[in-house]
């Protein structure tokens, strides 16, 4: 675990490699730009019940396809001792089966790129994002459908032969999914392996995507959490120096990459953060309970969608999706829409000279173990501009008036544009003031970033919103 | 997570103590037996529906306390791609809460002791065996009922100082409960507090509480449990060469050192190790529902207990307890009683110079996610012996035949007597001999003893039979 591997170097070269003998990082942008303007989309929103293919089951009410596949939109009830909300009702996106998010990488010139796509999804902002090479339902990957089978499958599903260099289970939205997670995978292929690019896809290096992560709405989702759990390796001073060499890298990124690479000078050891969680993992229950979705308390379908009586949190839209490109593709879907925008963002703080993330423990109601380990601030669904919220958000002052040059990190970026309807939210990190505590609430711990990347190769540990955020990371 | 801590090293001393100046071995066993001897109890099986203070729920027929707190007897189906048998219906124990298993240690003569108690389980063979500090219910522990503290609680709950040690989620049997956790807790007082000692309880060390796992029936459950998740610390030359200095050990017991604390040489290392557990994960599902226990297919109630059709797996008897020590206490409660004795076993293997162990990944119905992490053989409830069995188990074969040099570990140990009525495993650890392959079944995995160190720390990856045999390794 803790020796300095080949595949941690490649990734780190690649993560310094900003621009690439490829392509450089405009001619990516400019090729997302004109994918985009190639593709004519008419995105409509329709009422739930005249969506093609989709109907509400007369027992539960409850959102399905006509075939019983793809997923459904569920009711659930909450009970928990966790924060000042005991009980809750809310509809969830229930998608009981793990898909694969797969990254094909390839040495080119010596530097490891990653094959990624440009891939339309109704719901993106920007239309086309920059996708992982593979997007696939278990549905897809095991062909039990034998419907029309993806691009590059065979490298993942053992047909031809790669090696695997990330395979991690990682969950998804707490808030919006029931316990769904997808297996994120890269492989890598060997440099002499020729093989057949599509017109939709493109190699970039990790520092490339890094790059275009500083762009609003560029990189999707998919492609962020695949990629945030590429770790770099484990300090010590012969890796460091070397790392050090190979990068021409700014005190702030030096700071940043020791933050990475160091096992020591931490805060809080292993057995301290394994405690935390165990504290509050036995401390906080979470019953969560199937309800019909037309009986779930608080929630109506006005006709069109289905909203919160305040139309606050997210509602749940009808879309009629026309895609044009070569041929037109057509269809309807159900999709989740958010009341307004939301800000995930992560605090850090030099501590012993080392920079530690304030993390924070978070119960949703989908989450797969009670809590996960979310960013300093994750406001998804609150009114976080206006001071108008239910109950106070802890920190959100800190990040709302960061100086500018306190600000490491900040775009906006998407969630997935497959279930969410144009949801962005601003992804930020912020360098703390000197006078920010070092005493936290118990709900909260610093963590270096080793330490992060350590945890998010066990299941279920760091929610997407901070794997979204720590995807951004660069040197 | 990688530098030897101070705990580290004085877990391995008293690891090593396998005489104590406080209690040798000899007069701790000693006071278990006179504890046993002093101790009179009577249990009996009673028909389940005799049980005073428990009845069949009239809808369900669910077995539950009239108080419908601690714990129930309930139905469930299973539905799983995993095996030979696509589904199942069985009876298993819901206790939707976390529990404390919790150990004390305070350093005495300058090594760690550990506070041990000689507690009653009606389920025990021998009756009186060695258990942690506190064994509390969450209803205890927050004390929301009002009964009687649990005896030292204060330092567990913050009330009085104490060092967190360790402090982990561990499961229970996922065969038998439903997606049981605890929180396997120690913690350290410091060496100039006296605190008072009842009768029940001693001071040994984790040395001793290892050679008394050698005999059969003497530490219970959640001991070994506790005592699994303590790791001692990564290898370096100069770590390694301290520890050997300290201790006068053999050459089999040095070779398993080495395992314990070297991260190198390993066979599969942790990226292809989580790979393997992703992908299992990934590609095997398991639906759980809930059926109402009077309906669950195969299962009969008898007028006695429940059993299945064949008198197969297990059953669910009700006891009546009358424990007279120097007050008489009795209550009746439902308990499982296995069918047969069961093995559990881990094959070892040197491999690159270091003995790894050979792990199964094992579907059970009460796991928390899918799979978990299993001795190489563990047949709790088939008919093993025999051959008879309804499939066959691998590398059973290599177990029962092994011959004596390459036996590392042998005894029989409980499972918990609270629950479980007389059940008691062989647990082995086996030598493979030279012509045992390397290669292994996809549901295999070899891994060094420090790898499964690393796994413990983490939710949900090693279940309760490996966890027992892991504590049994001395040195």
């Amino acid at each position: 675990m803790h020796k300095i591997k080949q595949s941690e170097i490649e990734f780190f070269k690649s993560a310094l490699a900003k621009d690439s003998d490829v392509y450089p990082t405009s001619a990516i942008l400019q090729w997302l730009k004109q994918k985009n303007e190639e593709t004519k989309t008419r995105i409509e929103q329709i009422p739930l019940d005249k969506m093609r293919m989709w109907h509400f089951d007369e027992v539960t009410g409850n959102l399905v396809h006509d075939s019983g596949r793809f997923f459904s939109i569920e009711g659930i009830r909450i009970e928990t001792n966790w924060g000042k909300v005991a009980s809750w009702e809310q509809p969830i996106i229930n998608q009981p089966e793990i898909g694969f998010l797969g990254i094909i990488c390839k040495k080119i010139n010596n530097v490891l790129h990653f094959l990624m796509q440009a891939k339309i999804e109704p719901g993106n902002l920007n239309m086309v994002q920059l996708s992982p090479t593979l997007q696939a339902t278990k549905s897809n990957y095991t062909r039990v459908h034998k419907g029309k089978v993806p691009a590059f499958l065979e490298y993942f599903n053992g047909e031809k032969p790669a090696k695997i260099l990330l395979d991690q289970l990682q969950s998804e939205q707490g808030a919006r999914f029931l316990r769904k997670r997808n297996r994120n995978i890269i492989i890598k292929i060997p440099e002499d392996e020729n093989i057949n690019i599509p017109e939709n896809f493109i190699w970039v290096t990790l520092g490339q995507i890094k790059e275009l992560m500083r762009y609003d709405n560029v990189v999707n989702m998919d492609s962020r959490t695949v990629i945030s759990g590429i770790s770099f390796g484990s300090y010590n001073e012969q890796t460091l120096e070397y790392f050090l060499a190979l990068g021409n890298l700014s005190i702030c990124n030096e700071h940043c990459l020791y933050s990475t690479l160091s096992f020591d000078n931490y805060l809080n050891d292993f057995d301290q953060i394994i405690s935390w969680i165990t504290n509050l993992k036995s401390r906080y229950d979470m019953k969560v309970t199937p309800v019909p979705l037309k009986l779930v308390k608080e929630w109506v379908y006005d006709g069109m969608s289905i909203r919160h009586n305040n139309n606050q949190f997210f509602s749940v839209i009808g879309v009629n999706v026309d895609i044009e490109n070569r041929e037109v593709i057509s269809w309807d879907q159900p999709m989740i829409k958010p009341a307004q925008e939301g800000i995930v963002a992560f605090i850090v703080k030099p501590i012993n000279g080392l920079y530690h993330f304030l993390v924070q423990a978070k119960l949703e109601a989908g989450n797969f173990d009670i809590i996960e380990l979310a960013p300093t601030v994750q406001c998804l669904t609150g009114n976080y501009r206006t001071g108008f919220q239910e109950y106070s958000v802890p920190f959100i002052n800190e990040v709302l008036t960061a100086s500018d040059n306190k600000i490491w990190y900040s775009a906006y970026q998407s969630e997935e544009g497959g279930r969410f309807y144009k949801e962005q939210n601003k992804n930020m990190i912020i360098e703390a003031g000197e006078n920010f505590p070092l005493e936290v609430p118990e709900n909260y711990c610093w963590m270096t970033l080793n330490q992060l990347f350590v945890l998010i190769r066990f299941n279920n540990y760091l929610n997407i919103a901070a794997r979204s955020l720590i995807s951004a990371v660069s040197f």
